[in-house]
């Protein structure tokens, strides 16, 4: 193994990464700093993060808070282009790792460090994702993947671990389901899951009411939207982060946002997850809704081609890139127009669009009733259709005459 | 006007087709023949249609049964596609429009006329649908317009119109809301929906059951596919039109498949409509759910991709031509893996797929676990990464150069 | 006919636009103020052009000069995009019409005219790309297309038409090809093209020599591109129109740039043309060869999905459109990385990139040699592969299992 | 190394294949036998290639006649997409790639071999196209990639090799460029080419004449295409093997078909090559212009998407697949129409379709010329555009209004 000085590890707190510190300091004989990203994942994963972190042996533990930057400068631009994975998945996970990755290189810039690690499994999307993030921001830093490395196989094995070295360690040795958590969604794999014909159980789901116990009264949340971004929630401006929060509790409480998908990995494998989205469902509904308003047809589907094409972008971890600044640009330009205001219906799972204007809006009862010479006249239709047609009506003459 | 001596008209029961009777035959000196689509819109609408239809001047009437052929040929091949208009729309009335031209013009054909006459209104989508459709299939016959023609404007007008001639019409003054009605959907509009700020009412909604007086209790039920196409129901062999029916039957008590949308029109203005497709929502969610655990992630894009595509192709009346042919092959290859079981979960609006299995399934518990040699070694994970991140790299290294 | 005070006409000088200013002025009663753009059209077209305006009727004329603005601001932009129309067309006329559009709007505003007039026939293109300029950027502006309202249908009517006011004209009655000249480009129309199966002859190309005439000795040119756009040529910094002029002289000189192609026009039917671009196939050459090496395999082909997108944008006349802008802004930020050097040989009618480098390039003789624990470990590759065809492996072990 | 008994090597004769024989033999203690594949690379190649493949260890030797197979199942499918990788490449080593594959394993199976071994490097594409072939074949098999293993990396290192086991061998020390050839095209990379600045030199192309030397004299050459299939040349019908054979003789001595390209490899790394395509070439001219005449604007441009997206299929070795039987599916139907004559000019590197004509012309100067009231009237033309231009002047109206 090359030589390796310092490295900087994306800790969670969680029994995988307490185990790398150890382990990397053996088998690479070099200082672990430990760098936890808050990208809003709770404060229960938090909490006691920096004393575990130097228990385990990390020479230091700097904790980066990410949140709002995370909302506002990933998760915005992203609703913009109106990215869903696979017809279902809003990219949680995804959006978040870019974030962190970029973080957490520079942490190691400022630390000196000569190495980065993470706590990816090898079967995994994030290992990619962290590692083309890596490539394109610090080319020149080693990257250490543990769990492609080393011979431990499972929570026994880890635990054993620690437990040889004296580590002290709260972790359980059944943990049926694995999660990952930011502001914006939780995913939960593993346990029944990993059968398709198997219903999702209770523990499937982490943060949503079930649309069965949720309120038997709907309720209403007003948002307002300027340049494709929420700006304001039910009469109060707010950050993206609080919009975020604000409307995650909103959709807890009804049951909104979750989906339960089976999606093809970039490994070339699938996998099948539970995801729970609750505020950014609203918000996608919300956007989407104004949409509707302002977009012309050429425009609309513009979208929607850039929104399928960044879905794998962002999926597959290819953040800093230059198609990625590409596809945001071109988004961003489409948003301009994307103001107005939404009512939403929360009720049992299901979130609807009930009210929706705009002053950018298309659609007008004014411009449909107009006076006839002024913006519409019907017998321009006729018109309209004879050409539009006219490629057909030539083949069909063709085929006639043969 | 050019000569005219038997025409062929789209003939509904409705006020505008009984009062274009009587105008064709004054205005054109011309044979009139209804012809009656029966695409599943309801025996309500069908019955009597003759007698009106005789009775409003029509030298004959034939109804062309064509329930089971819609389903069959012009849905189960859209929903191959995965076609869903501007994100919402499931393209109810635009699927039934190039069977009811095809039909229409197979009926002109027969009895020999010489024109072709529908009584869509010019601002509207279904003009341009009809009459590209009389281009691809029959370009040698003429298209008439009655509402492109025509002074009257209103109910009124077609009231007065009828009245004065003496023929019988027991269609209202009042009709607020404009509805249109297939085997797959049935949409609303106008009235309160022409200001976009309004939310619906009762009235904006025809068939379904308001998700708020759906049964508390949540309702399964089982689909089989195959080869993209739902063969059976709840264990039970069924037609395509069959399967739609009773799924129609499931998805109204659930108050499933629900839209309210501002769509754009191919003539360039936007509308609002509030549509019903209660069977069809299932079906779709049901294939799509097929769909995750069978296709690949490059067969998955592509599938999106021709379904963007396609909405467009549908929804703006293309249905006779090359394009949409290559669109359907290729939407059909995809489809052939697409074979399994979906349990699907009905509840107060919202429809789930709860559980999936599928032969064809590239997802499977034992190749997720399967021994390292033999399909996947984590290893492999780093030189993948490697590779796949290698352009970012080299562009990151020459930065750092400059 | 609407009241109309004072329009402003697209004016050429030619015989149908001389026309056209008495029609105006009998048919509407109103002013006509003659507007020229100077596209780079050449000295022969412009000369005496105000005069002959005011001859014709007009009260005043107006000759923007507009070369440097359409290089710059139109082509330039286009060319980031790789817009190609069908395969074949460097959208030479497409480009031009809206700045003159945009012009004579301005224009129109200035003088404060109720209405805008062009002399584009009913079967072509630009009556719809003038048109819908003008809808976008003045609305309320009445627009006059003669050609689709008068009678005449000849050059001997319009000659005629001429004679009998005394208005002076130097047209001649015969006119086989029509041809339209920017500074970009110049199209033939007409005579023995009008069928296919006849090949283009003398008179078919206006500008440049015909290859088989060409100097037996190859020439080479020097481009330096900088963000996508030439910034010098031959080691000279050049403007955009010059440097355009610049090459137009070199590609005329080696029989550079001839296409015969049938294109499908907007409204539906075909037709034929034998289009020169002799500069502007060099550039074209230029920037693909530069964007060889610097662009990776995603950016590439999302760089010729929007071109092929850009393509019809730009030939449908919707240049001032979200949609426009929106995909400009995606081609710019691909663009940023688009800097180097070309050397490309021009040689009867060929033109070949020969030498070719970039700063930005993500070639290099150094990286595709480095060390093999640096930038690519030939062994990483076996991971890749395998990862990579993952899918297809596990389709074919459920396939054998059958 | 896991035990393998028989291995089926993709044999060339060359000096890289001859030493896998015998480390395969050493490294694997196993049989070995070779497989030659006849894709048209021309007899030189083929010469004694049993004899050679005997003398160094195989214990059989199979040459298999693919060239007519490649031609009618490869690669005319793939020019009925119009696929051209990176705007310039014609894809002769990637469509020659799967059929090799799937007769090696074929014969593997034959044989009851129970491993595949290819002589490609690990920095190329063919490793990639091979395996992932392989893998959508016969996932059983085992995969043998010797320079992936071994520690040999210069032909000096494989001369030796053979010296020191007595095995004859023709190949000399010096080979400055790498050749891959195919009936289709011959690639050529390596010496000076490894700097994007230098020209290409005489060495660099193998097959073509010089533009610069061939004929002074321009010659015709005639194609009929049927369903998108060249069927004759010059009036003789052919088999397409031997079409392209023909066109090749014309296309060489002209100077046709040469491509100078720095393009982006699957692995992530860039790499250039010229190569030279000549038959082809004129293929795709030919087919290209009756496309012209029969596709209407939304096939043609859903062609084109097709040919960008199958670009990259086949560049990726992604043939076995799904996703390649839809793209195929969707360009056979789209062809069904690609009927018609084609007359070509080849002179001094130019081919140009001078004369084409087809029974399925959606051009006709009949039609263009078509009385006003049967096909096209000019007046349509209005209401076409305002229709077609309505958002824009909503959008603009709304403007005014703010």
């Amino acid at each position: 193994m090359s030589q390796v000085k310092k490295v900087v590890l994306a800790y969670s707190g969680g029994l995988d990464t307490s185990a790398i510190i150890p382990w990397l300091k053996e088998n690479y004989d070099c200082e672990v700093v430990a760098f936890v990203a808050d990208v809003g994942q709770g404060d229960a994963e938090l909490e006691g993060v920096e004393a575990k972190a130097l228990a385990s042996g990390a020479s230091a533990c700097y904790i980066a808070d990410l949140k709002e930057e995370l909302v506002a400068d990933y998760i915005f631009p992203t609703l913009k282009t109106g990215a869903v994975y696979e017809g279902k998945y809003l990219l949680g996970t995804s959006m978040a790792r870019p974030i962190i990755a970029k973080a957490q290189v520079a942490c190691a810039l400022e630390v000196g460090a000569d190495a980065l690690c993470h706590g990816c499994t090898g079967k995994g999307n994030d290992q990619v994702r962290f590692e083309s993030c890596f490539a394109a921001l610090a080319p020149q830093l080693k990257v250490i993947a543990p769990w492609r490395e080393w011979d431990m196989r499972s929570r026994e094995d880890l635990l054993n671990y620690l437990a040889e070295r004296n580590i002290p360690c709260s972790a359980s040795l059944e943990k049926i389901y694995s999660r990952d958590a930011n502001a914006w969604h939780i995913s939960t794999e593993g346990g029944v899951l990993e059968e398709t014909w198997n219903q999702p159980n209770e523990h499937c789901w982490a943060w949503t009411k079930d649309p069965e116990e949720a309120p038997d009264a709907a309720e209403l949340v007003s948002v307002k939207v300027e340049h494709g971004q929420i700006v304001a929630v039910d009469g109060e401006a707010m950050s993206p982060y609080n919009a975020l929060v604000y409307l995650n509790k909103k959709g807890i409480e009804h049951g909104v946002g979750r989906i339960d998908i089976v999606e093809n990995r970039m490994v070339g494998m699938k996998s099948r997850g539970c995801y729970e989205t609750p505020g950014g469902t609203i918000m996608m509904e919300a956007l989407r809704a104004v949409e509707q308003l302002v977009l012309d047809k050429e425009c609309f589907d513009f979208r929607q081609t850039i929104g399928l094409k960044f879905s794998h972008l962002v999926y597959d971890g290819r953040w800093f890139t230059p198609l990625c600044q590409s596809l945001l640009a071109a988004a961003d330009v489409i948003a301009q127009d994307v103001n107005g205001e939404v009512v939403l219906k929360l009720y049992k799972g299901n979130v609807t669009a009930v009210q929706k204007r705009s002053d950018n809006s298309l659609y007008s009862e004014e411009f449909a009733t107009f006076g006839e010479d002024e913006v519409y006249d019907q017998s321009h239709a006729e018109g309209f259709i004879r050409l539009y047609s006219l490629a057909s009506r030539i083949r069909a003459l063709n085929e006639q005459k043969k």
